[in-house]
């Protein structure tokens, strides 16, 4: 092994390292044991396997690895700016600035090469724009979505969630998959929207 | 929405709301604060991300998309199987019929076209064939290697390890990657054969 060859290794394993952090990154989402909630590796990994299983659903035709490149890679950022709520409207206003800030320096870490393709990725991810993306949004909202059907509603009943605020999050949703949108306002949404587990804010609708 | 549709996505949505199970599915790596110990989830994640970094360390050429599947859902017959650890004998005599059983019961569980993809890829890793599988075994022998490197080789210590063991397992790690084997042999395991935190049981080496 050339000094070269020892170098560029000994970079793309400090970048290795350095992303187990992101295990103890925890997110809102409580796990189907309906007692632990998740963190962004396993979010990550659940939404990747999502994708091989479910990417003829979407809109357009995607490249799979791309898409899977993409969710893995995404929530790195949240190693420094940690995770922000889907609905915590104060955290989101700093939100771009932290993770910005946060691709800087662990992006920064690989080799240039390597360390290009993942930013590149991971602003595809928020720009949202590219069919690929689109689809990797659809995973991004529709996994936590499923897990908390799964705890019937436990999450959304904690933070009080309204119908309304649930429809912000996926307004682009049906952009990336029509058909998996529909099926997930059937399956996971209705279902706990009857049952009062998300408020009801519709006009017309509410009730306390 | 079809019926027929309807189905087909409940089926895809059972399975994925099953394998949630994966991240209860504890190993004996210790994370890089050396006190949680990891779960299958958090470990394929990272062999993922690992894979999309390093496969061109691959003594030949690889289909990444494969070999990031392959990584993914392997250990997904753990859930019923449980983890079987690497040095631990008895268990290891079982476990090929109990991970089999648990493939036909987990894989099932999908639409046959998913199904027998899953099931397929699982197998591919098993045998150890294609240059996919063997790649992938790299990653499955070097992830923890490298976290336990971290750890100042906490695992290593706790179970006793001897170096013969070590090899043993990474018997097939040169045919996936002639280099990586290299860089993982001087960086991970030397250090710590060196520190005493590996035991030296070659002849003429051991000490008590």
């Amino acid at each position: 092994m050339t000094d070269k060859e020892k170098k560029k290794l000994d970079q793309l394993f400090d970048f290795c390292r350095e992303i187990d952090k992101e295990k103890f990154i925890g997110r809102q989402t409580y796990l189907t044991d309906a007692d632990r909630k998740e963190n962004d590796a396993e979010h990550a990994w659940h939404m990747a396997i999502m994708t091989l299983l479910l990417s003829e659903y979407s809109n357009e035709k995607i490249d799979v690895l791309h898409t899977i490149s993409m969710l893995l890679i995404h929530d790195l950022v949240e190693i420094d700016a940690g995770d922000t709520y889907a609905y915590d409207e104060e955290s989101k206003k700093t939100q771009a600035d932290r993770e910005r800030r946060a691709a800087d320096r662990i992006y920064g870490l690989l080799p240039e090469e390597q360390g290009k393709k993942l930013y590149d990725l991971w602003t595809e991810f928020e720009e949202r724009k590219t069919p690929e993306a689109k689809f990797a949004r659809v995973m991004d909202n529709l996994q936590p979505m499923m897990l908390n059907a799964a705890t019937d509603g436990k999450a959304w009943e904690e933070h009080q969630v309204k119908l309304s605020q649930i429809l912000g999050r996926n307004e682009h949703t049906a952009d990336g998959s029509k058909l998996l949108w529909e099926y997930a306002y059937d399956s996971f949404i209705r279902p706990n929207l009857d049952a009062g587990r998300i408020k009801d804010d519709r006009k017309g609708r509410e009730r306390e």
